[in-house]
């Protein structure tokens, strides 16, 4: 399915006194990687809110290999694993550009709700434009 | 006018490589402090959204005098300082709770707008509430 | 073994343009409240770093139930669930305070390193203070 | 002096309930975006640090003239206002990128320190690169 991968530098503000990114920038990176994903297939995000559908997020798993440095540039690969009846998966691949080590792996699980929270199905429109 | 004190703990995520709460920190304890001061008021910042009230940040200031390391705990003083035809200002002064040493000060300008962002007029009823 | 309830209030900068707190502020949470348990059992995070000990995160999970909102109180009951011989891992349950529904559950695992990242065993002093 | 323009999108987790970014993002935009300025010029803030050479925060000021929403990409231009004694100012204009508006001003104040924390004067091969 979709796969996407973004760049990101390591800020300054992401480091923390072990003098590395904190473990929450990753859930940070992922969440603007599925953006990306989203908007580089024809559907952003943004736009998918605008008609009446949200993705919050209900489950979200990160493991962490190895770490990263301010200004290190960080690649996120992301794939769209699974689109379910009422809900998507997405794997992330997070590496270091300069060396290509594995830096940390991770997923989030999103229902598919209305303005209102309540759950309700994938819309067409959206398995058409990320199914392959 | 209104005065308050917020205590807030330095988390390990606010602190950055130069193993010190980052200077954007700061202004998350402000924003807290100006809630924690409505709220003991009786009037919650959540409170005044719901009657269709709102007040973005027009302007913030903060000037650093000393750092906070993690686990210390942040003073912030906090004090209503001007109720404006359709704006308040606010003022802070950061302390570190154990020696009491001057860590920070700022300000925030807020104008009222209701919920499409347009400037109101200070309501009465947040007037009688806040002036003494 | 070792459990801690720590309150937190959401803060207006967790909230997201879904009107709930930002599915990261749980990492957070998570972090503040295992710094708080390690403190109201005698040996703060800060005091193992300055034994020349570390732990950071290898892997971070949260499963969320519910939302919370601006200025809603969060109950995070946190757990010292295991004590491995070179890691250890911490289980958390997150309360909306008001009516004690379930907001979130998760867990994180770390192990010990050194202050170059090394793995190294838990430490007996750890294992005396954490085990009941 | 030294100028640069850094773009940056404005990402789920900065939005709050008022539906634009918060006001604490943009003191993250100009962090970036000094630090963007700094690595263009061939010295990055990431190899001053290890010179020796620090540049915490002594003022940060921000004034919001507008606002911007999520998947908004803002541009942050920023510029080398005045290389001090023993300290710099910067100054900053954020725009909307896709109509030039202008969203906010700002401006930093940074003490040269060593990393104790204490003033230095500002080094020689700094002034070379920056002046121009």
């Amino acid at each position: 399915m979709k796969k996407n991968i973004l760049e990101i530098r390591v800020r300054y503000v992401e480091t923390d006194q072990m003098r590395v990114a904190h473990h929450t920038s990753y859930f940070l990176w992922m969440e603007a990687a599925r953006s990306e994903l989203m908007r580089t297939n024809g559907m952003s995000y943004r736009t998918l809110e605008e008609r009446g559908y949200f993705l919050p997020v209900r489950e979200a798993h990160c493991r962490y290999r190895n770490s990263l440095k301010y200004e290190d540039i960080a690649l996120i690969e992301t794939e769209l694993l699974e689109i379910g009846g009422a809900s998507i998966k997405l794997g992330y691949r997070i590496f270091n550009k300069e060396n290509k080590s594995s830096i940390a792996d991770g997923y989030t699980i999103h229902p598919f709700t209305d303005i209102n929270g309540r759950i309700v199905k994938t819309p067409g429109f959206f398995r058409e434009i990320f199914e392959d």
